[in-house]
């Protein structure tokens, strides 16, 4: 399809506390997704020690195998860190003072009131051969080559530095020096539907998806992802085209659909609440907080969440929700009547429109035969209906919290729109 | 010191997922904590595509450098996976069934109530040079080469398949086959203190530490991690010198320590509680749910755990913890008396011992010029006291809710202790 040469990328992370363990490398994950979207493929990442021999070396091999070389780290004032020497060295050139450097190293640090040390100062020396490229939010700057044909771009570690520099210059900068496809990419998100059960509700659509547009599954905590990624010449007709597909497999899956792109179910939650002006509380027993916690974390969300309620012990389900003790000693905390309850509950403690509630066997301990670890009961109350569901999870304790997390939000997220099993 | 010759590792990990973002590659990280816990030194990390001509290459490669090459990937019984055939033709042998692991393969399917397919059987054939390992959790075997005196082992890239394959048996043979330096590892936690003053406080212990005894400064979300690491010839020995040093340095930080080695705070939390026979309910308003969801993702916390309110309205501070409106309207629900009457009412609300309570701005939204963005205050009540601080932590909302988090449980845990400041 495409008559564009494919372009290859290496990544190298350099810093022996990755060898050794001691922090992780999130950065060549980022840039991995960065590079997939614009349509450069990734060859190698490889991560290498502070150490002379071995980054030559890894530069050697690089450079066979790449037109794109992107590194991180090795950046610091200090002895251990060699990414510029070596460069300097590799690429035959002096080191020397960039007074535009200075200057965005001076400010810095006078922004923060600090004084420029000398090992500061050695910061604004670069390799002649480099194009200077500003690091706004550090005192590493970035360094660009254009060498043979291929680029070379080294950046700091620190991973919000690397991210903005990624995005404001060595994305749009590879754009200009490459001819790449175009690229179209768009996630539909779902919840609610395992990943085989999925594939089998889309595989003819799936199989007569042209050739220029894959399809990727992105299984996660009891949601799977579906990206199209669509290729071509012209990016409005492959927009379209991208957009026609998804209107075709929208209808066989459209209940487990909640979001598109980077919206997370929390999110999508948020936004149909907010839409439909209503308002939300939980009642949490196995669930300890957790959901309430998610829906927390985005934004704006004081607009629709009222409150939650964690009565962690049958004497607060009783004294605060006001589930019966009778229930509670014949049914067990763990059931359909206690959920409800606490359900409906916690909606008129809080002045909700939808109540929800948790209660379960999180484990490792506490399961027996006829309830072992892993049985959870849900419910979601609306003034006048309860709808409730048993989910049977796992043996492991965080994982169980989290996938009925999942699942509560969901069941929020049908109830809202109306589209309850 | 030793007399050991260092032993290396090469650690790689395959497949095109990992290289085009599409999954995080979480075992080359986890591998190498392993191996710097028992002395080896990870040389190389490199991620290679499913493609032979790369894969065969980086073996080589990993030859040179390295005495041990460690790999994850490409196992699974479809083409794509390329590991299995191409170690084969590295090692010049042929795939032949073995049957131990197809009765392995068979057992495991069984179990599940799934029948065999022939691609799954096909997971039974191995190189001929290869030591068959046993893959308790999954259906792809572990392999096992030692050739020129070097080892090479395939694991699964599911990461609690490869965790379990790495414990139960590659840890244990590579002990056996290489001498390894006796290495002592112990973790001080630390929580309140930044790493810059902590360093101050303690440097000249530090500058006195013998030469086989190293220390990290590994810090992390308001708490820093002191790693000290002794390498020699006697385990036992060595063991008492580091435990020395600890109590050398222990009285000079000794109310920022909560505990050692893997324990959380969350979990040095619990023991305290539990220690002491004593029980805690949260109120959480900006943490939104957070703290209770720490705690409970520990096993047995209904031991200590009573409950939790998320009282996200001033309404239903008002109502369920009875904040007077006069405190709310004069000093805002961002208040020290907000706290004290949240963390007061809701200790008496689930029977507790202790009652802890959050209120803040935790952003983006909210912030004025006398409560910016990231101004919390926190308080922790107790019969006939309670304590409370301010905090003014940062501009990022997820970060103020993590923050937060860690500087109540500070505060539950100095105040079980009785070591308030």
């Amino acid at each position: 399809m495409a008559p564009y040469k494919e372009v290859r990328a290496e990544i190298l992370s350099i810093g022996d506390e990755i060898l050794y363990g001691q922090i992780v490398d999130t950065n060549s994950h980022w840039i991995s997704q960065e590079l997939d979207k614009i349509g450069v493929r990734v060859v190698r990442r490889s991560t290498i020690g502070d150490n002379r021999e071995s980054i030559l070396e890894a530069f050697g091999n690089a450079e066979k195998r790449a037109d794109i070389i992107l590194m991180t780290g090795g950046l610091g004032p200090t002895n251990d860190d060699l990414t510029k020497p070596l460069l300097a060295e590799y690429f035959n050139c002096e080191i020397a003072l960039v007074p535009e450097a200075l200057e965005a190293v001076r400010n810095f640090f006078e922004k923060r009131g600090r004084e420029l040390t000398p090992l500061n100062r050695l910061q604004a020396h670069l390799p002649t051969k480099c194009t200077y490229i500003p690091n706004e939010l550090g005192t590493a700057p970035g360094m660009w080559f254009h060498e043979k044909g291929k680029i070379w771009m080294s950046m700091p570690g620190v991973p919000h530095e690397m991210k903005k520099l990624m995005s404001d210059h060595v994305i749009p900068k590879i754009k200009e020096v490459f001819p790449l496809p175009h690229i179209y990419h768009k996630v539909i998100k779902t919840v609610g539907i395992g990943e085989s059960w999925l594939s089998e509700l889309i595989k003819d659509w799936e199989n007569k998806l042209p050739n220029h547009i894959k399809l990727a599954y992105l299984p996660s905590l009891g949601q799977v992802k579906l990206r199209l990624t669509g290729f071509g010449d012209d990016m409005n007709s492959l927009e379209d085209e991208v957009e026609k597909e998804i209107q075709k497999v929208k209808p066989l899956i459209d209940k487990y659909i909640y979001g598109y792109n980077k919206e997370t179910l929390e999110e999508a939650v948020g936004r149909l609440l907010k839409l439909n002006k209503k308002k939300v509380a939980f009642a949490e027993s196995c669930t300890g907080g957790y959901i309430s916690h998610l829906i927390t974390t985005i934004p704006g969300s004081s607009d629709y969440f009222q409150g939650g309620l964690i009565p962690y012990h049958n004497v607060f389900k009783n004294r605060l929700l006001e589930v019966d003790d009778k229930i509670l000693k014949e049914k067990g905390a763990v059931s359909e009547e206690t959920v409800v309850l606490m359900a409906e509950n916690v909606r008129k403690m809080f002045d909700a429109d939808f109540g929800l509630a948790s209660s379960g066997i999180a484990g490792p301990g506490g399961g027996w035969a006829e309830k072992p670890v892993g049985t959870v009961w849900i419910a979601c109350a609306q003034k006048g209906k309860t709808f409730t569901k048993k989910l049977q999870l796992t043996q492991d304790r965080l994982l169980n919290i989290q996938l009925t997390g999942v699942a509560v939000l969901n069941m929020l997220r049908q109830s809202i729109e109306g589209k309850t099993e």
